[in-house]
């Protein structure tokens, strides 16, 4: 059971709450500001009439990324920019290597028609001695070429003993597919007041996909983006499967906006290009990818970065073709 | 190893050629018509220099295929269309039901741009208790309406001894996911003179599509059609996962023509468009789409199928996305 | 909906019924010799009270299947075996090659305890130029080996057509894993008047298999045996994975008898001991394992043969395994 | 490039070698104790002579993993228990729920048989509204019953801040699968002084899995205990498909000790016997089990909870089987 608690309650009135809780039998449990959870068989009836309580419920799938569901589409602000509304291009360099090269990249992917800029300072690597990426010297760099170019940034944080250093550096923290179901860090980065990044995880269902969106929404979040970023089939010949029926699919279960990374999906460039464009034309409104002036020696995934040239050619046709399937209906035919 | 024979060998050669090769010490099996498998520790030595050899050479994955990549993707006629050449669409009911009903959806998918009908008259269907088609009849009221509109027809074969009746009431053979690894069948259409339309299975890894294609070609099929019809990953959100990333990979890899069906990849009508619009964007030359007028009274996979005004509207978007995706690249940006 | 037929139902009482179906409106079509599914919105009560009519019912699961759950698991004779009681194992080469070959080879796995003789006439490959089988000739060789030793045989049939001459040969057919949803094949089988061991599809679900059984037992099947052999997942190390969970699984659902083939699943002869332990432990009933004497020159599948040897070995812990998993349970400790 | 420092290497060494590294034209980044890593393209003789540097060599795998590979299996101690000798039982419930009831479940999973006892304190769930475990307390009332039981303790740690207090009351840490790429968790588990136990994540390759073993050996970690416990697949059967043929690969690439837990495998008390029994016939060294004496009423996984009765028989059971299969091979057979 879920106890619903009043926007005018006390923390007297919460302590005595969880206190009535336990007496009545329960292991009660805080979740966020205002629910309380009722773990075990208690009696809820010496609960309801309490000071504070507003209702006391069964748990239902995801209640707070239900009530984001209206007319329009959710706008996810992100520093300046809108996600949600247009199409959104996230590009940047996998890895902030020095200081130079991501300030060029920057000046270079919003030339080519980017909207944010992407960059990791903290890297999940599946081996150890793997470049793991500049940490804090990295957030520093980033937000300095995002200050220059005037594009928001947004960077993966990993542990939730960082979260605050990177919301202090980011306009956007991004939860990678690794950590997808790392709930302390989701619970930790939901408080952080910036808008999160969620990637879906490698064999990570929708439904398990929007339960995670749901930890970050009951911490307050100010908004969630997700993101499709390829999934774990018995298919080989890509890093990933990018499945892009998610597109359709998650527009029908949620309004959070849903952008596609074609980069890790596919793990090479050569084949990026083509995967935006089934991303767009299936309705995402926005991809992210990764970018570098010279993939052969990035410190990190140079087999999948776009040259910025190629970026923009690229950007352009998805431009049209979002249009062409945003557009609206055209009328019956005579 | 593999015998190659000379196009010039005599039915006489041949036998001796065989004779030859059991006395060498190998179990040999003819291959089509100018191939002889050699299995076994024999002797290579005691056949290079007989009549009618060719070479002998190790197998080497799929040589007959790699002779199809030109410089030119492969154009494959099939009856008056030609499939490769502009944006294919092939559609019709999932299964033939009535005569009028297959005629009246063949004036309506032409109607609205489709370019080859289909219609299934052999049902291949998980449960014996559902509708497995009409069979022959099915196959004489396909071929009606493919003449009374000029829409080549493709259906679909599922047993060799069928081989011989549907190749002479169909412009193109279907081979079905599930059938795409029964050899036999491969061997039997790749003899009976039409191009053959391959699905690819459930769990077929591309490596095992391009040998069912070898396969066909071995047996000197006039043509063949790629199919991606949806995988079987641990989603089940949709009837199985449309794997688009292969439009790209098998571009790099072979020239023959490829298809993507998002009908049976989705199950859904909802979800046909925004993938056939995926499949568009990521380079596919066309789509096959089940349609119906009354979804709801068909007698196998009504809900996946699109109504005709549908499809028009759709199609109108593909081929506008078609056009951006193979336009000739812009000149550089200046 | 389905029309079952009563017993005594008359040629005439069938040809009436089809004829009153097709104006009631119904789209006929007999299914096994006692059912005629009714496909298409007719009228059922023109039907119910015609003679030859048991009953009309909607369609519902696999009706013949859950006749067979009864007190005791279900026993499959095979020639002198008998499938389901005792520990089975069927071994023998992947493919038959010659005819000395097959003797001895039958001759010892009957020494370390097989109690079945398997071995490929008609080889499924992935590749057209692999070694694809003696054919008739090598059902001949095998044939001869299970009269020599006495041992019944298996052996797989892929086309329609060879369904005769492959039931003449052979004690028990088999349908490999390519084919379980070739249901021309199955159809063909089922009629065939022998036993028939039907392998688990790479990605089908159990209810795709049981259905697949289904079709056997409308057509008559005097027994089915049921095979896992691995299943297509993304992980790579071993050829498939074997998917042990079937064993407990399917006991609950059916009482036909569970084989599992190691083989297959591996790869590789030096996990086969392990995954056969781990199905035997499990509670499978038998075994189907691949042997050779010489497997560095074994036509096909080399790699995971066993020696004799090894199968003796491995059978009398198998034998142990399978004792305890059996054994009636202990009485409650004191 | 990976820089091996000497083990007499001075701090003020190292400090050298870091600045060397930069001016070299290096981003180096230390790992673990006695590795730092080099990237980028820098020059790698401006370092080879310096003090404190062992070798400098290619990245290669997973180094300390192999030096564990001897003779002999490992063995890792877990407070008085050694893991990889005999047969392993880790046993206990889910979650911490109460003093008393883990205090009796402890008792009787001891008396059953069990040589480890589970618990989780922090407990990781998909819903953000299911009970989400006892915290500190729940640790406390796992600490105490394992001293009152003299069984050591092992639980779950999901969050890098509360590593050291884990820790304290533990004598394993677990990383569940959620976690197994949460590299941070890893780094900071590994330095806690405690053997860690390392499930397997949902869609874990095994070299993404060995590759996490090495993370927590880099760091000093004092022993690994792996776990298999169910991989994601098409099939939703079971919560999870059980991969048991990890157990002889693994053993083939690894002396770490391997685990298999079929109670989160199979989602359902009714399989977990069959599976268990499957991973000793296997080989695995030990298995990981919940245990419940009134699972109607857990606050977590109820379902899949074995009655402590039913663990007494089961175990029984596993000794049995695990002693056919470790017994010294028979003499040949004469």
């Amino acid at each position: 059971m879920l106890l619903f608690c009043r926007r005018d309650q006390t923390p007297a009135d919460r302590d005595a709450l969880l206190t009535a809780a336990r007496a009545a039998g329960f292991h009660p449990q805080p979740m966020g500001d205002r629910i309380i959870g009722l773990f075990g068989a208690g009696r809820v009836d010496e609960l309801s009439g309490l000071a504070g309580v507003e209702r006391i419920a069964e748990s239902d799938g995801t209640p707070l990324l239900a009530t984001l569901n209206g007319h329009e589409p959710t706008i996810v602000p992100v520093g300046a920019a809108r996600v949600g509304e247009g199409f959104t291009v996230i590009a940047g360099p996998c890895a902030v290597e020095d200081r130079q090269r991501v300030l060029d990249l920057a000046h270079r992917v919003k030339d080519a028609g980017a909207t944010i800029l992407r960059g990791g300072a903290f890297k999940p690597r599946t081996s150890p001695y793997s470049f793991r990426g500049l940490g804090r010297t990295g957030l520093e760099y980033l937000r300095a070429a995002g200050d220059a170019t005037g594009l928001p940034v947004v960077t993966e944080v990993m542990d939730t003993r960082d979260v605050p250093l990177v919301a202090e550096h980011a306009d956007m923290l991004q939860i990678g597919s690794r950590n997808m179901m790392n709930y302390s860090l989701l619970v930790e980065a939901g408080r952080a007041g910036r808008p999160v990044f969620l990637k879906r995880g490698m064999s990570a269902t929708l439904d398990e996909l929007l339960h995670a969106a749901e930890y970050l929404l009951l911490e307050g979040v100010p908004g969630v983006v997700l993101c499709e970023r390829g999934i774990r089939t018995f298919s080989t010949e890509m890093r990933n499967t990018l499945d892009v029926s998610v597109v359709p699919l998650l527009r029908e279960r949620t309004h959070l906006p849903l952008i596609v990374d074609p980069s890790h999906a596919t793990g090479s460039s050569r084949f990026v290009p083509a995967m935006a464009r089934a991303a767009a034309a299936a309705g995402a409104i926005g991809i992210m990818v990764e970018v570098h002036d010279d993939p052969g020696v990035a410190l990190s995934d140079g087999p999948q970065a776009l040259h910025p040239d190629t970026l923009r050619d690229l950007i352009r046709q998805l431009r049209e073709i979002s249009a062409i399937v945003n557009r609206t209906p055209a009328p019956p035919a005579t």
